[in-house]
């Protein structure tokens, strides 16, 4: 079993829950790669027998860090129509079962439909020219990836945060949308592009629009998604970050955006 | 009392909930106008009395059409520390007391940190020498804005959806996040930016990041907000919108970004 698909997995509990446990593989600084927790909370809405569709929006609120050992999942269907459905799942964990993540999500069965893509890929190196990232600080989850920068590196004032990164799992496996969710965070914070002194910081808020359905993702393969991401702002505590990550063939997969908590 | 402020009260219910109601003057065509009802979300966790900060992420997932009437809201404190609350909120009605909206928000104390502004205001013309929006159907919603466009405009089959636009209530009020947050919502969909023909849209889910505190959004007034807003992509069934909106002094109040449904 590939270690993100056990990262993810989830038991089925007798009351409609569903049970996981954290994977050290994947460890943040005080808490498990935030990546990693919003696939877990995605995979609680794609595990449920009546869902229909696939995701278009999700939001992952980050409540509280969560802790090393089991957590629990509760997916709710809050409402449904035809094509589209809207949940809500909560990720518990200790004695108290407190929230540790809040998160709601869109789901739909797509149509085909006139379309556009206004949004244009840069031009780049490729993955094999580009620099592998090298975090700030001792963490585990970094070795799981094989993240490279085309543009952009931490720790050097630079004047602006944009970046662009070649991402891929570091054991291969072929982009679903837990994958691709969890790529959505394997930007190195954009505050550390602007400021070379660290500072403590944590996402509190993740957005992610899917712009593909299943079958399109699952052509992609295994090869490396092309991400951009860039901060509008950072002031009084919170900076923000928009990201789009590119497909094969000039196709954008998913756009995402987070705002970051920041001491100081 | 400004007709904005009577769109969004809420009455206190005595089990803990709360109650409003539509407003025909903000009507747009088969629902209340999606930036009053976010700001209704929004309003009913700043009513309640074990409210601490400031607003800084809040995600709006539009479930169900809302009908014209009484509706109630549901808030509950998923989970807080010293300096941040997150919250959940559901908006019900009908004799099933069905979900039409539901809705989570972190929010913050804000401290005085070092920040940037990555973001750049772009140069355009004033409102004065600006254009009236015109929507393509019949809407109350637009009648209660004074939204003016510096540039893009609708049914012209542009080669971007780029707009920038001056926003404000059409009776003068000053700002704050309740109106800020309608205010996000007051962008004309992209889609009819890129192609003349009408066809039917629903946004599905709103996402805000706030960049200011109360008291600094408060120094603004009642001035028009700046707004520039981009579609990245249209693909089978939704496309996206990213905005910025600056204030006075170009101060960038808030961010924010939203998927919507479209017909075909």
């Amino acid at each position: 079993m590939h270690p993100f698909d056990e990262a993810v997995r989830l038991e089925a509990l007798p009351d409609g829950r569903w049970r996981g446990r954290t994977l050290e593989s994947y460890w943040n600084m005080v808490s498990p790669f935030g990546g990693v927790t919003a696939a877990i909370a995605l995979n609680g809405i794609l595990l449920q027998s009546d869902r229909q569709g696939d995701p278009i929006a999700l939001t992952v609120n980050y409540a509280a860090p969560m802790q090393q050992g089991d957590f629990e999942v509760g997916v709710r269907l809050t409402r449904a129509n035809r094509s589209t459905q809207h949940w809500a799942v909560e990720i518990r964990q200790g004695a108290n079962a407190e929230v540790m993540v809040n998160a709601i999500a869109v789901l739909a069965v797509r149509r085909d439909t006139w379309g556009f893509t206004e949004a244009v890929r840069p031009p780049a190196v490729s993955a094999a020219e580009s620099r592998r990232f090298r975090p700030l600080t001792a963490m585990r989850w970094p070795a799981m990836y094989d993240v490279r920068y085309a543009r952009g590196e931490v720790r050097t004032d630079s004047p602006d945060s944009l970046s662009y990164s070649w991402i891929q799992d570091a054991e291969p496996r072929a982009v679903d949308f837990l994958s691709l969710t969890a790529y959505c965070d394997t930007f190195a914070p954009r505050l550390f592009f602007r400021r070379s002194t660290f500072v403590p910081i944590g996402t509190v808020s993740l957005n992610i629009y899917f712009h593909v359905s299943a079958d399109e993702l699952a052509r992609h393969g295994s090869e490396p998604i092309f991400g951009v991401a860039q901060g509008q702002v950072a002031h009084r505590g919170y900076f923000d970050q928009q990201a789009q990550l590119w497909g094969r063939q000039d196709r954008l997969l998913a756009t995402t955006q987070q705002i970051v908590w920041y001491k100081e």
